[in-house]
């Protein structure tokens, strides 16, 4: 069994991954922190666990996780750095939920996140846990940099047609809508129901903290310095980003038939992405709790448009985070993430 | 492996029964009809069935049901009373979602549902598929008649009042609250998100259908004739329900801790009934998607008040359905039954 | 024109009293006052307002609300007993929609409250804000304690019933359903849409702060002590409130037409208690923005059913303050207040 | 008085034109037509409407319309078509919310909306019922095809950098979301709140009706013939609709304070077109219920983004239908249009 700590156990992720570790057939969740918490039942906190677990929140001590074989960290960003050198130096594997691994640069980092970087030496070494990239590196990481949500949903989106270069790397752009999970868990007039619900709009149109991730992965795919305008928006739900993707294509020569089959084989062995056949529209509520990205195909205007759905609390956070546990365990990658989705 | 058939799987509840019984692990599903969709891949019109579901629809013939061991319906009210007497002749066990069986009275049946009853003789045979009541007649029956939504979460908060006998029967009043997937999944204004969203209102105030099954129950818990007040509403939400229950106790002398340990006790061998501890105010999210209910006690002005709150789809549908095929087939109750509410 | 000033612009009634008096034909909105916003621009904070009002959150200081005629507080319960003394003392009446002056009785009041009144002399001078029971009174009071969102739904439903002596007043059960609004804008984690939407809870169901003040009220309505059993709940929608009420009738000779027409004659020279036609289930959409109240009754096993729907932020608070304020400044009570229901 | 008659008065364009013209003051709304609810009061079929409307649903004829002096059509596409040139011949003047009249070229209608063209002769006196574009051609008009809601939303964002010429007109994208009121009030799987809730999806992606009606309009204020790629969206929210607009400068030398400028400018005197200042994100409910559009600008990655946000049913059905009305008569534009947005 694999030993597993929760570090930050209080917030939407965190609960996340309990709900599916609960049930992960090769996991012993030994501990779940939390600073303000410790004491209490988690149970208390998250009467959906009632019955499924009996932990205390525990403090975040380096005590308590070094019995731990993989740490995840689901604690807001810059909280993860201070910590996971030392929980290295005892051989355990961390899987950061934050972002506070997933910048190369630590400079861009610095710059949106506001704060120094505390450990910026293990920015090398810390591997970016997108499995339909980098399978391999993931497999033999110390430190998984695990993507945010919105950098999911639209690097799987763009990924085939940059590896192929097909489309103008200049003029990407990815309209993105995301529940309001994503926001987390924390008090905050701004998703309220009174004011997030029977709403939308768009909110940092003219730069968002996700932005230097996707364009640090789309730089990768295209070999190339990529032009990308991301707008993001709040959808007065609770779970689910959506991101509507744009690109023009280079040669009008290319079919939507050829596109539709790039995507296929691109994605043909992955689990967790699923290439709906042409003139589809995926939905949210249809990868609602599980690890699936949904994506389809269509075209106007000669531009291709990629519409992708995930379920952000899952393959945008947690679920990709268990989907790297497994990865770096050396079990099957689906293995505890094949529960179906909660539709309706 | 129990060969299972779904009849009538393009609504609700029928795709709930496909969503658990796919990682079911004791469970094949065999076939599942649709009279409008027979030919269409199943996951053509549930995309969330992708990646776990193969079959089509086919017609709802003797036939196709034949190599079943369990036909669950999934069919509105009216529909199975016809089948089922050839079914059961082939040996196959029944377990009917819709209202057909629930009534021990041809003649309230009837009334209420405004047709003539196809098949009354077998009335006597179907036993009420309440686990937590009928569990012995459950596991030799031929035919269950899977209770109601309403009927399951107000049963569950009464039961243990009645059977103790402290409570007047016959000021019993049940205010209803459910999601609009009760309602199924057919067109209709009423239930269109442009109708019933961002509102509130009670429906069928003078009587509901829910009414003389709650009441055939309350009677034999009681071994009286209870008079109910039940009021239905219909909440803004998709999945879940509430009942706030209220009894005027017969002695002042019974404490509030005296009703905790009755109910701790009534239920302290239900995998699937959960009181909370006092001072709890349970929430239909923290069984979304799964079999738990989740019971709550208060007392004000000498009345005890009872929160019973479910999934109207799993355990006021599809959950209790498989929860009933499990004690049928000798399994544990709790097979495939164990996932984890989806909270948030 | 009447100058009216508002103290604690910036929560969910306080902009609701700007949006209807921006277009109330007698009103000047002279000052709105924001310890914490002062110097910002009104529509700044509420974009909504943008082209109707210009200007900014003062400090809520005597010299600024010096020149006004009517002030209103929506304020947090115990801010208003501080500074209405001194107000008084210059003439300006008074309408506050929070709790402080509610309760004739100050010792239930600190016990619900957890606080010393700041002016309990003055409890008795306040003029409890309810139109259909205290027009008169209410057109000659210096202070209007404006009657909370639940005890207006919930009085409107059981006045007619009291007055007329034919229900037992000692098993009186209210179940209140309210949308998020109720709870006020600010930062809360309950009241996240992450945590309120798309579930449904009752909440205070041992007791809540409007019991008081809705039991004396009916006491008042019987000449008795009624015994009331109020259950409170959270629905996930922004605005409305919804109460089902359950009486049982003294005499069973009482036809349902007869409460009809009870209700109907009780209210009928009132402009925002509109009795609804047998068999109708009044929706909270349908009063959605207005100072309506809509009521519906139905019977049950000898029970009297009234269903009661208002807008929690109109005529559970600001709508029924400027109706208050029409009447004290001697204008046709429907001033400004006439405007139809969002709906949908 | 104006005298209007309203033809399809049951779905949502029908009832928000009667809650918005029960408040005109210079309005008698005559008649109120509907196949199948002839002879119904229309507040019972719209219980928000009660106390404010006493008149009974007619058939549409030509006897029950003769007596108007406008007629508003509120009707499915293919209806208005049918019965306008008997109206015009008796001097009605018609204001038309559906399609019927909104493109100039009848074979392009014909293939949109799947039908022969009643009237064809009459798209050249049909004037497009944009006021911020068409004011003097409205005022003269007896046909106003009123825009569709989405056309409103994204012609309102491009117009002024198109007029000015300062964008690409090749790679024009719109991104467009809407609450489900814009799929009508008819029985409908799709707009299910158990369907549509607590989800989010593109539709049409390859094509939508009003694509055409966008690029006629777009192609004029360009003199030109735009590349436009347009996606919708569903929101599960009931009204309102954003769109996000992009388009890439031909000249890096203007900056985001000149494309503000150049907003304010084009709309200094509009009513109800409001831009934000620089940095903001309007939001769909700050127009609830209103009939502005509120517009802020950003840019990122030498594109210019657009944030536009009308209430569909107002700004982009009824409320434009009743300013081009207000337009037509010689009424202050704004008669009728002032409420306050309902928010929260």
């Amino acid at each position: 069994m694999i030993k597993v700590g929760i570090v930050g156990g209080t917030g939407y992720t965190g609960v996340e991954l309990l709900r599916i570790l609960i049930n992960h057939p090769q996991v012993k969740i030994e501990v779940v922190t939390s600073r303000t918490q410790a004491g209490t039942a988690i149970k208390n906190l998250f009467p959906s666990l009632r019955g499924h677990l009996d932990l205390l929140f525990t403090k975040p001590t380096l005590e308590n996780l070094a019995n731990c074989n993989i740490v995840f960290f689901a604690t807001p960003n810059g909280t993860a750095m201070k910590t996971v050198p030392e929980l290295l130096k005892l051989g355990i594997k961390i899987i950061d939920l934050s972002a506070d691994f997933r910048l190369k640069d630590v400079s861009v980092w610095e710059q949106w996140y506001g704060m120094e970087h505390a450990c910026s030496d293990l920015l090398t070494d810390a591997v970016y846990g997108l499995p339909e990239w980098k399978r391999t590196e993931i497999s033999e990481a110390s430190i998984i940099a695990n993507p945010g949500c919105y950098p999911t949903a639209i690097q799987l989106g763009f990924l085939p047609l940059l590896e192929a270069g097909i489309i103008d790397t200049q003029h990407l752009i990815a309209d993105g809508k995301s529940g309001v999970s994503g926001a987390g868990r924390k008090a905050n007039i701004g998703t309220l129901m009174g004011e997030a619900g029977e709403s939308f709009k768009a909110y940092n149109a003219s730069g968002h903290r996700h932005s230097p991730e996707i364009v640090q992965s789309l730089d990768e795919y295209s070999n190339d310095k990529v032009g990308l305008t991301f707008v993001p928006h709040l959808v007065p739900m609770i779970r689910g980003i959506e991101a509507t993707l744009y690109a023009k294509l280079l040669q009008t020569s290319i079919s939507l038939e050829d596109i539709q089959t790039l995507f296929e084989q691109r994605y043909i062995n992955e689990p967790f992405v699923d290439v709906l056949p042409l003139n589809s529209h995926p939905e949210t509520r249809n990868v609602r709790g599980t690890n699936m990205c949904q994506l389809a195909i269509h075209s106007s205007n000669n531009n291709i448009i990629i519409l992708s759905v995930i379920d952000n609390l899952v393959k945008g956070a947690a679920g990709q985070a268990i989907q790297n546990m497994n990865i770096i365990c050396g079990l099957p990658e689906t293995t505890g993430l094949m529960g179906v989705a909660l539709s309706p």
